[in-house]
């Protein structure tokens, strides 16, 4: 008989995350009440916002409480279902949480969506580039920084799963795009792998010199996921009237660096800057997990995974993005 | 024979600005190129901005140099012209600059701009709620902050020329509006004499839970002039999705308080922050002065002016604005 194991947070992590800061519990399965699915977990998605989640402090959901199952979202199969619509073996999107199983309902951006199948990509695609990671690039660089032809548009962590379809989806619109991310080796990647225009190593001693070089006419748009010395840097190379697309500032997650940062040039140059966050993308997210299928298969857009296996490392897994030892989407896969 | 006193910046003030970082010359009167008109200042616009200007800093214009005649808005009438359209004893708006007369041409929003007469409201109304200062505001708030009946709008440095009128704006527009200013006697102003929901002094010492009391449902605009401490406060009650739109911080200025505020608000709520200004106002100026035109007329939006006699009193009025000491569209009047 199937027994559920779930990690739940025992206490509030400082700095790195490790499974001790967990009890693990196996416990029965749950019982899906009307209108719900119960789900068996195939990933789980490793994103920035689950180490927020775990710190008791101001954010756009509340924290995961002490004794509570770890938030996260997931891919999962269902297993039974009294859902209008839901069948066993149907492959869902939803807030999963760190455990085998779970009990989906609709509602909201991260309830429960089915994924799409007979468009020849992978399940875990639905997890990244066409789900949640694929949609925070298209809000972030479409809806929220108005990319056009022309523009030159800076991305940072641009090797992640967010930051790489941000800028290729930059490239589509007409864009010249800039990536900056960790590393030689991914400063080329973005380069070779992902048609980015120019690649810049934010470890290298020229990094502020390679990123002028980089963008000779300045930037128009910054698609920002790190904050800190690199994104003040990337400020440093905006024009007037460029759009900064505050998708997550990572380094300040885990209790490194700083929240505050110079508003001079916000009116000096007359910037906006707009924090958005796929919570607010219910309405959006059709179009673009529309559009985003149709580039990965029609291969406009390259998408890749890391894939760490078994439920219980997903905390070390966690500690991976802010290491920068990922390439693209980082998943955990659990069954 | 008429002579032109210029005042012209002589040295860089630190803090406090007076006569003596200026040298007054009385030089003869320029003569007006093909395509110019000569014109007799007979009011300057005190702004903010003009402090701004005298910093050697980045900033959206190049900052006025050392021996030259400080840059001002002005209102002007036209003695001579060499431009279609213009004729002696027109009235204009223009970069008149610290001075009797001066050369004007157009280009640009704050180049020269004919005043319209007829509409029964005194000139001057052009170079205040129906000229620089009510275009801001309504760029502000209309275009930047998108305002919407039912949104809640907090409104700084509410008694100043700009804030009266972005805040009788968000009125006529269905919102809820709270003005900031400074004393007792200003905040009942917003109120009784501007028709604000409510008026807080942040002069208080409760006035951080005056705020809070004046906006139960939070805010959704914060229409910014001051930055500092007052910024903070009213950041603090913005709601998710809510938007800023960053007029000025006029509390750095002149040398005052920092520029580094948290970021991390701006993420956690998705706020929108948009510097912006009026010489990227060119195309929306016809639209707003006449809008502004028409709602100062029927009596929907009032203003005030304060009027400071003399061109070398110029350099103490600016002072005034970081005071406090005016109440609504601060004027030097030249001739």
């Amino acid at each position: 008989m199937p027994v559920n194991r779930q990690l739940k947070l025992a206490r509030r992590p400082e700095g790195r995350v490790s499974l001790e800061d967990f009890t693990v519990e196996a416990n029965a399965l749950p019982q899906p009440g009307e209108g719900a699915v119960l789900a068996r977990t195939l990933f789980l998605s490793v994103d920035p916002t689950n180490r927020v989640w775990m710190k008791d402090v101001p954010q756009y959901m509340a924290p995961v409480g002490i004794g509570e199952v770890m938030r996260s979202g997931g891919l999962a199969e269902v297993v039974q279902s009294k859902l209008e619509n839901y069948a066993p073996g149907d492959l869902v999107f939803g807030m999963t949480g760190w455990q085998d199983y779970c009990v989906l309902k609709p509602g909201g951006a991260l309830g429960l969506a089915k994924i799409p199948t007979g468009l020849g990509l992978a399940p875990e695609k639905f997890l990244g580039v066409c789900g949640p990671n694929g949609v925070t690039a298209y809000a972030g660089m479409i809806d929220v920084a108005e990319v056009a032809p022309g523009d030159t548009a800076i991305v940072t962590a641009a090797a992640g799963s967010v930051g790489s379809a941000a800028g290729q989806i930059a490239k589509l619109k007409g864009a010249r795009v800039v990536g900056i991310a960790g590393g030689v080796e991914k400063a080329r990647k973005l380069v070779d792998d992902y048609g980015f225009d120019a690649g810049v190593d934010y470890r290298a001693k020229d990094f502020r010199a390679q990123l002028e070089a980089a963008t000779p006419d300045g930037a128009d748009i910054l698609f920002e996921n790190v904050g800190g010395e690199i994104m003040v840097a990337a400020i440093a190379r905006m024009n007037p009237r460029g759009r900064i697309a505050l998708s997550g500032m990572i380094s300040i997650y885990n209790g490194q660096g700083g929240t505050r940062y110079d508003w001079a040039p916000i009116m000096a140059k007359r910037l906006k800057v707009q924090g958005f966050n796929l919570i607010d993308c219910a309405e959006l997210w059709p179009r673009a997990a529309r559009d985003l299928a149709g580039w990965v298969r029609d291969g406009k857009i390259k998408a890749e995974e890391t894939i760490v296996e078994g439920l219980t490392k997903a905390p070390e897994a966690l500690n991976m993005l802010f290491d920068g030892a990922n390439v693209g989407k980082l998943l955990v896969r659990v069954a």
